[in-house]
């Protein structure tokens, strides 16, 4: 299953060369993964407060072509894998040019689970149990 | 007594003119007071660790000339008024250019003080004395 | 006539306090009146084909109370006055909350006409028409 | 030759848990190479006014301890590798922490030259003989 979400870059997300700035990938990334939890049955402030958090441990991004301000893009987030105590998403940012979709760029994010206090912490059965449905 | 910090804009500030966000002088604005604040004797670190914070309640900016990617700015940072529950901080934003220095932009920020849990307090008396000196 | 746009804020939108960073409710602005402007019938990315922009001269931004990460908020937009040269806009930030809609931040907005030359421009007729309706 | 500049996380900088955001690592990278490069004597404003542009094709964090709100931190840039039309960078994010230095994450980012108009092109010589010196 793949969760797909819309969003336009402002002026807030792009650098002088009228593109989005490359460090606002992580943000677009971070709505896609943040969606397709909620769409999946759990947010992440649900997880919070059970004192949980999923830290980023891992960033990969690899930039093809540039995504323009104002352009309708889509953020296309998968999860990529799901462990005891970690998980991992990978994403396509995509727009449609002359008609047809174009892969702007790919993202990966490891993620370990770990609570309030720092200490590493298996994912919560009931987010394994919604997730899981989700795995690639 | 004002307060002066340096900084250059990075690809991350700017827009699609080539100048900065203006969304971005409020993230200026606070390293001119945080940095006002640690010259003073306290940095606000140490008044989130006394469970207070100083939230904003009101901003105001008043752009007059865009500031460029790249170039060498200064924040001027004054202590404007300083009150029990509250206080507020004036700004300039200044660069040299063609041998004098111009004025950028002018900003205003009020803060009141509150604890954790969202109660208003009093500004600790520590804080009142370190910054008496700083009022304008 | 008001416009309306909903926005969940990220992790990439909030401080320390678990709050909406007050330096980002101008881009949550941004994205109101570029809603806005759109609705009308016109977008900032063909303005700028034009080689005209719409700088922010001044911004005043009242926060009432805090927005709070991944809740669902309104920004509500009014096109506040329109003259030859400049225009201005007015926002609400809204939250329903225990089943009503609270208030959360009241914003505005000046801009001036200017082409990519710096120069002062009047704003342009097919836009002036589009936006009248919206004259609050 | 290793290029270190240090800077201190703001409240813009920070998430709900009071830690760096993961996506401010990018701008943190693009401060260590903008002065990596101003040291090497070319800053990269010189370079747009040559029409060049040193776009980020690829993007990589490996976060292993979160960087603190308002602590002191140096980021540590190496030219990683230099070729004809690209280059690469890596990144370093270390602090101080009882008394030593701790390694809070590594990244590296790799850049194309392109014109304005979005043709490969090569590094200019003059640049290429200014980073030689840096090269790892």
């Amino acid at each position: 299953m793949i969760h797909r979400v819309e969003l336009r870059p402002l002026m807030a997300d792009v650098d002088a060369m009228g593109v989005v700035y490359y460090g606002r990938y992580p943000a677009f990334f971070e709505l896609g993964r943040a969606e397709l939890m909620r769409q999946a049955g759990m947010n992440y402030a649900q997880l919070m407060e059970q004192e949980l958090n999923l830290p980023v441990s891992e960033l990969q991004v690899r930039y093809r072509k540039s995504a323009l301000y104002d352009e309708l893009l889509t953020v296309e987030t998968r999860l990529a894998w799901l462990k005891k105590v970690s998980m991992g998403f990978s994403y396509r940012l995509l727009a449609m040019r002359d008609g047809r979709e174009e892969e702007l760029a790919l993202g990966q994010t490891s993620h370990g689970c770990v609570t309030d206090s720092g200490r590493i912490a298996p994912l919560p059965a009931s987010l394994v149990r919604m997730l899981q449905p989700w795995l690639d």
